[in-house]
């Protein structure tokens, strides 16, 4: 019997790995829509075209999903600066501070959906501790590692920081966010959006700077 | 008939401003606790001490109402802005830029119920275009007086600011609500909280400035 057991999740995992990666797509798609509270399980179920106790056999609350998807919206990010970071260094250009950060973040700021979903969970988590302790520490892990690749470049390109590395690493996340949330506000289109992005955080980057 | 109805609205128009003001003050409160979404117009009438007759008197939909508060939340941070400037300019001290920031930012931190509001409003924003337009319409009001009063100040002092006057505004702006939003997440007490706002903005405004 356990054996069988055994067996049987060894045979599952890929497949359940799959459902579950399947109900997250949705439910960023249904949170995007109609906003965090007014997503039904049901809904997400339906989007996904599985049933009730597909979800429930992955996620125990909606609140669980939500963390899910925190955490892979979080991977996601962070492996495609890192993925820009390994590609810059290695084509060994020189670079302005203004054009690193237009490398860095020249990402998919056309994604509607990913920037309401941000700007739910922030929003989320000031009102639910647990979440809050998730999104923290994305947004550190995030910070972290961004101001690790920026005080590399630094030490690269021959920038000095006026913020410590985290910090500007930060402000450059942070004005991104924003700035994306303003575009989706003023109804930009993507490519309009990503102009604006790569603006403002090349700015800023440019004035928190200066030569070695 | 016509004589009657315009003394009327003369006789009841200050009590109707009383009976808005304390809707949007119940509104308020009702969003912090439950979020936009699951604040029912019952719960605030409720809050309030009115009938949902006196709720459509003054707003014809929970929109408007949200719309409203915008406008006073915009209304009272500008205003309170304005009268640290002022109130800094007469004394004529001697000021870093990252005192002048602690000053001029140094307002009602400890108000989660306002920081949970802001980001709430920010987030609905996104997907209701009436409601976007007038956020923008805030924001940029709020970073347009912020802005001249920074250029002000930085002339009165005598810093270089490293970027145009307005968005430097914007940037202290996102560097304190988003400190703040941080705050509420990690449970900070008020004062902690005020601490960690001031302290980071204070750092950026020095960044963001150099001796003339």
């Amino acid at each position: 019997m356990t054996d069988t057991q055994t067996a049987d999740t060894a045979v599952t995992s890929p497949r359940r790995e799959a459902t579950r990666q399947k109900l997250l797509d949705a439910a960023a798609l249904v949170f995007a829509e109609v906003g965090v509270d007014a997503a039904s399980v049901e809904a997400i179920c339906e989007r996904a075209g599985f049933t009730r106790g597909a979800f429930y056999s992955n996620f125990e609350t909606k609140d669980e999903l939500m963390l899910a998807l925190t955490e892979r919206v979080a991977g996601e990010k962070i492996d495609e600066v890192a993925d820009r970071v390994a590609a810059l260094q290695a084509r060994g250009e020189e670079l302005e501070p203004g054009d690193l950060v237009r490398r860095l973040l020249d990402a998919a700021f056309d994604k509607k959906q990913g920037i309401l979903l941000t700007s739910e969970i922030r929003t989320r988590a000031m009102r639910d501790p647990r979440l809050a302790k998730a999104y923290i520490e994305w947004q550190a892990n995030l910070v972290e590692r961004v101001g690790s690749f920026i005080e590399n470049l630094a030490q690269t390109y021959g920038f000095r920081l006026r913020v410590p590395a985290t910090e500007f690493a930060g402000l450059i996340l942070q004005t991104w966010e924003d700035t994306a949330a303003f575009a989706v506000m003023s109804g930009l289109d993507p490519e309009a959006t990503h102009t604006l992005v790569n603006e403002r955080t090349a700015r800023l980057a440019t004035a928190l700077v200066d030569p070695v």
